[in-house]
């Protein structure tokens, strides 16, 4: 096993990585930014060390100084999280130059997915299943528009290095092929430096289901069930569960085969996801990530696997311990990604300092966080500051332990996306288990009311807080007790009526 | 099922309860002492009430303020927790009287449960195992001595009304046996209003294993596989786990028969636990405690089930939806009893505000608290404030887990026995399930040594926070974030020489 570990992140995915590591008995090492100095994974960790400046560009993208780090600090192995380096074929490869292991898959496999036009191809000679279209580039007008109509329209014109949601155009007809065309080749361009694009089907209404997959360097490969990942807002996932509400045996038994087809394809080690969309019945490849996963704690709650341990163990050269039989499926588990961010304003970023935090616990409920009360959300990364997770013996059960968790969850100073997971919690389609990755534009009217109230009592939290705690600096400590209490005085001021009367009753 | 229910306890439990409902759907009425104004429970409950002085006789004993709020908020049942009035028949009789459910078991099971004697002979005559000895009180002296020397010595002196380990004397020959029936009998006249004293065989290390049952009013009755509870001091249980280390498919089979056999003998219905010694082999009935007990969590964790909902689902008259051949078991499940109580000097008691408090979290990580970051530990009732459940899918894991959230647990200003138990979790013959009743007088000199360890960190910590926070309260809240870099650049001074450094590395 590895005896010292560099994480090249930050946020919640390094205190995961840390987590993992400690309970191997492996040492950590972190690197910060100056925006992420008193964060708390770089607590968590052994060792840390400073890496450049805030931008990502300067820090956690910066290849030469983080392998400075490693070297300087011994480390035998790096493990990228999610995001950052973590797909990055040439980090990877720096890492094998310096005899450093890189924790995840080869650099071939990472390569092939990296392009959308070449997985598709590797995918599609492997027989897993993929959407209708061309596996190759879009050479000339004449040619796109017959593809098109041999598919039928709507179809989607896609850049092959694309990711994030952009580079993506629907097209409805015929007479907006050509122009969407250019436009997305050129969005193509500035964005990744590639202009290549190409055309497949395109799926109305589909849902966004993924396997994840477990892989050792010995050829052993199973995967861990499905999650279902359709309630996106622009591309980013927001909610996801396990297993989907439409899973049979039967359909998980036939996407599991194809996500194992697919690493097989590319002769995978490591952890990773192969995405599908669903529509019909039927399944289409969408793209294989070749990392851990934000979501993989769902998985980890229904199968009882540590995944990132797994993963950690695989590139350390473990063999598998255990064989597809001997994985296990129980309840279902959710998990809600809290950003800072204002959902009722567009879900514009919020970042800033913690001012009061309270986590959720007790039954079912598992909190991945990055941040505690004090903690600055720097506005340069990601918005995401915490996943909370339920579980439950049903898919009910897990939605009302996340409605009661998400309750309890007190987080002031910063504005988050809470009141728009509450929302989602109460609204029926979604209790109903009936959606696609169109749920929130689909249902944006009933989500942005439930919202507003939340949010309305988020900013009342607040308030109270504030006049009761900031303005009275001396007591800050002894006082952010007294805040449950007062939350609680304004709004059971009729049952605490009676408050004092005991004494005059008997 | 109920509209609203009243938790008649406090502290954690409460919190546990007001969950359970919340997800039920069920609205909550809290009670509370002076001393828990500022309490979490409180703050979660929809209505809240206060019922007296700090002192539990003069509120979470009194039957009448109690169900004088109960009519008061119009509540459908009372949850009693466990301790205070939980096995309490008078309490459970008025709450029927007033047409209230009393969420627990028939009156006469808690009556039959509450004597010793009557207890070991009703399980003697339903045929489960007990120690051997006499099921009727000590009359005389030579009637003693016969019993004695039947069984053989050494033999423990028992009083019947006796509980929390108060009124028990082993005997090691007949030199002593008379005076120690004497004294037995006067200790339990003072302590328990009752001199009634018994006599039978005492086992020298067993272990403490137990029975989670289930039984709904229909007759339906199952179990959820056992409980080992050996590491206690004082007979007060400290570390709990599910599976025991020594259980096997057959024995857990066999206990769980003969638990089901006791709550079946006593017209059982509510959810309960039937404690057993266990010694080479052979299991003997200890006692039954007819209520949800502290140590739940652990089974929950390990067979998916949420014992409270199914003990309020069952009082509201609900069937079991399951039965025992559906019940799995999954992982390992470990729990720690964090007390504010200093373990180094003698298991003291420490009181007092918590000034600042941060969760462990992440993987496998159940945290049920009764506290938070400015709460206040009253010194008025027992010293528990959360307990920390880890899951693995192994014994191993689970203790590696636990290891590592007993690292990440921060509570400063009072002081918690989180040394005791980071003791325990890095000792060899508890790694090795190589324990019973006596481990932490068997151990203690190991304890000792790596518990001062542990101690000295935590008084670091302490000195620390209040040297940067306390002394300079105009920042309280904004250097509370600063804590973790500062602790990491003390323990880290090295690695973070280098600091600034990258800005002149490229």
């Amino acid at each position: 096993m590895f005896k010292k570990v560099l994480i090249a992140n930050r946020g919640e995915i390094a205190v995961r990585v840390i987590r993992a590591c400690t309970e191997l008995g492996i040492k950590t090492v972190a690197v910060y930014s100056d925006a992420d100095e008193h964060s708390l994974y770089r607590s968590l960790a052994d060792e840390c060390y400073p890496i450049g400046e805030a931008p990502a560009l300067k820090s956690y993208l910066n290849i030469e100084r983080i392998l400075k780090v490693a070297e300087k600090a011994g480390v035998d192995a790096i493990h990228p999280g999610y995001g950052f380096l973590s797909e990055n074929v040439k980090f990877a490869e720096a890492c094998a130059k310096k005899g450093i292991e890189f924790i995840g898959p080869p650099t071939n496999a990472i390569d092939v997915m990296g392009s959308k036009i070449n997985a598709k191809k590797a995918m599609k000679d492997a027989g897993v299943p993929v959407l209708p279209g061309r596996e190759e580039p879009i050479e000339n007008e004449e040619d796109a528009i017959l593809v098109a109509e041999e598919i039928g329209y709507p179809v989607i014109i896609k850049a092959s290095a694309g990711g994030g949601g952009i580079g993506m155009n629907v097209v409805y007809n015929k007479e907006e092929l050509v122009d969407t065309i250019n436009s997305t080749k050129s969005i193509a361009q500035s964005a990744f430096g590639d202009s290549t694009v190409f055309i497949e089907k395109y799926l109305e209404k589909p849902r966004h289901i993924e396997i994840q997959v477990v892989a050792d360097k010995f050829g052993n490969i199973i995967h861990l069930g499905d999650r279902e990942c359709s309630i996106q807002r622009r591309h980013q996932k927001l909610i996801e569960e396990a297993p989907s509400p439409i899973m049979t045996e039967e359909l998980r038994a036939k996407m599991g085969e194809a996500a194992i087809k697919a690493a097989k394809a590319i002769d995978y080690h490591s952890v990773g996801t192969v995405e599908f969309l669903y529509s019909n019945g039927e399944f289409y490849f969408l793209e294989m990530n070749t990392r851990v996963q934000v979501e993989h704690p769902i998985t980890e709650v229904v199968t009882g696997v540590d995944i990132v341990k797994e993963q950690i163990k695989i590139a350390a050269g473990h063999k598998l311990t255990y064989t597809q039989d001997e994985i296990t499926f129980r309840g279902h588990a959710i998990e809600c990604r809290i950003n800072a961010e204002d959902a009722i304003n567009d879900f514009v970023p919020s970042p800033g300092k913690i001012k009061y935090y309270r986590s959720p616990g007790g039954p079912g409920v598992r909190l991945d966080s990055g941040v505690f009360g004090g903690a600055e959300i720097p506005p340069y990364y990601d918005s995401m500051v915490a996943k909370i997770i339920t579980y439950g013996l049903t898919r009910k059960e897990a939605i009302e332990r996340m409605r009661r968790a998400l309750s309890e969850y007190i987080v002031l100073g910063i504005i988050t996306n809470i009141p728009f997971h509450r929302a989602v919690l109460e609204e029926e389609n979604f209790s109903k288990g009936n959606f696609s990755t169109h749920y929130v534009e689909d249902n944006l009217c009933t989500l942005k009311r439930s919202m507003m109230k939340y949010a309305i009592e988020a900013k009342e939290d607040e308030k109270i807080f504030s006049d009761k705690v900031f303005h009275d600096n001396k007591k800050v400590i002894a006082l952010a007790g007294g805040l449950n209490a007062y939350i609680t005085n304004v709004s059971n001021k009729n049952s605490d009526d009676n408050k004092k009367k005991y004494s005059n009753n008997d």
